[in-house]
């Protein structure tokens, strides 16, 4: 697999699962703006690399900026100045690669055709970037599991867009567009996989590669679901596994209950970064989902599940 | 009140339900395009008020196009050709008002300065419009009922637009930017209040005044309800009664739940017509709606017992 990110916190989670799962080979790290920006994401995909014993495996940085629209600022307030909740990470030794984050994808997928799942978990434009660079790699990739967007869910950026897909709404549009086995990991499901504290905390005395720096990394991130009130009405203080989700999808999507339909993402104004589903038969007066590819997005999930996969996954035995 | 309208099959319901309400008194109705043309809509709200011996109720004509877009072409296949089912209504005597809708509403306004209920049902164009001749009408207008938009429920025009905010979701955007207490009722509570074939029947047989026209109406309708795939679910043939849902909220509010937020209307491409209503604390990225008025909108409905008032004031004792 390829795991397409902008680490972040949760970023570093779905990381962990990525190393540390044994189904899983993870060929490389793609890396894009949005939680932070490219270059820092770049750094932190390197760090975090290197700190979980896998300085070798390869990292190919990407956009650094949306397809068409002006960047946002970074959403420091949740993951920190530095994208990792300010615990002075440092740098790893190993450099980036020198292919683009779309080279990459588009070369992996020639080397291994019908191998290998992509997994995004930032703003679509890297993969945005590889369909135009190869029309032909939705036929080359097994599935793409993107994390973004939320259906019923409020949104996390306005009252119905998630950040990922607001981050570059063009690129997910165009990236829905083809026809590729995708499936959404969305809000209406990642809100509903909330690690507490107490658990994070048992996380870092058992796990001895992963426990360490995802629990002090998540110190910040904790803070802020406090703080923004987006931990309401959790039992104790905690956080989302976003991006982590999506991994867990990756290997146990019997988990997850799906819709399937032709996907749009919005870009204008109000209900820019908007994912428009289309889950009814017939055709609306609005034709914009008519004869477009279908994607499925998660509505439900046995949450306890995924978190007991997530931890067993980073502490085995 | 006032009502505002595109007669329109259920258009007429509403009508017969402002015409037979005792607590009621219609001071007037505009008429908009939307389900026919605006000349269409004024020569059937002229023979609906005849039709159900309210003759001597001015129709002043309002807004032919929206404010912005092109129109889109008129449900021919919903309403019938003339709006009303191709049922060859015979043109009433009177003519329509010398005032323009807009002028209509504004003149009234002044005439009783907090007395006034509008309810609007059809794209919201004229309301815009009347708000731009007087950006103090809201001051002067004790509630504002519009049937429009839908928030949880899938749209009838896209997946998240409703047809009347579609019409003219510029408009709308305008209206609700506006302070008056202000209720949507949308898909949300209409595509619960459903009408039973037999139930029109009953009232065919017992409401002298409204009952044959309303019948007769409505045949083509609840054929568009059973071909269209709309009726899924329902024991019987029938279909909405979406605008005289909103003239039931207008005396039996307590029949409703609303949520309440600031609300925008999106316009364009894919979102175009989708209402998004802030339902909750805190400022998202998007500032859109930051500082904006707050409205109500119908999230849950008794639909039995919105049934039970429309058919019992259309059939008295």
């Amino acid at each position: 697999m390829i795991l397409d990110t902008d680490p972040g916190i949760d970023d570093a989670m779905a990381i962990a699962y990525a190393c540390a799962h044994p189904e899983l080979e993870l060929l490389g790290l793609t890396t894009v703006f949005g939680n932070v920006s490219v270059k820092q994401a770049t750094r932190n995909a390197l760090a975090v690399l290197e700190n979980f014993e896998q300085g070798q495996i390869p990292v190919a940085e990407g956009a650094a900026v949306p397809l068409v629209q002006k960047p946002f600022p970074h959403p420091y307030f949740v993951h920190g100045d530095d994208g990792m909740g300010n615990i002075d990470l440092a740098d790893a030794k190993a450099p980036a690669s020198k292919l683009s984050a779309a080279e990459f994808i588009v070369e992996q997928s020639l080397a291994r055709p019908g191998e290998i799942s992509l997994v995004a978990v930032g703003p679509l434009t890297n993969i945005a970037e590889a369909l135009r660079l190869d029309p032909e790699l939705p036929n080359r990739i097994k599935q793409l599991v993107v994390m973004g967007g939320t259906v019923d869910e409020p949104g996390n950026v306005s009252p119905v867009a998630e950040a990922n897909f607001l981050g570059d709404p063009h690129a997910a549009d165009e990236v829905f567009g083809a026809d590729w086995p995708a499936t959404i990991v969305g809000l209406d499901v990642t809100h509903k996989v909330m690690l507490f504290d107490s658990e994070l905390e048992h996380l870092s005395r058992h796990s001895k590669i992963y426990g360490d720096l995802l629990y002090r990394s998540s110190r910040f991130y904790v803070n802020f679901y406090s703080t923004s009130g987006a931990a309401q009405g959790m039992a104790e203080p905690g956080c989302a596994m976003h991006d982590a989700t999506a991994m867990v999808y990756l290997l146990r999507p019997e988990l997850f209950t799906t819709v399937a339909g032709p996907v749009r993402v919005a870009s204008d104004t109000t209900a820019a970064g908007q994912l428009i589903i289309k889950r009814q038969e017939g055709n609306y007066l609005l034709p914009y989902w008519d004869n477009y590819a279908t994607s499925s997005v998660c509505m439900g999930v046995e949450a306890d599940a995924v978190k007991a996969d997530f931890f067993d996954t980073l502490t085995p035995g």
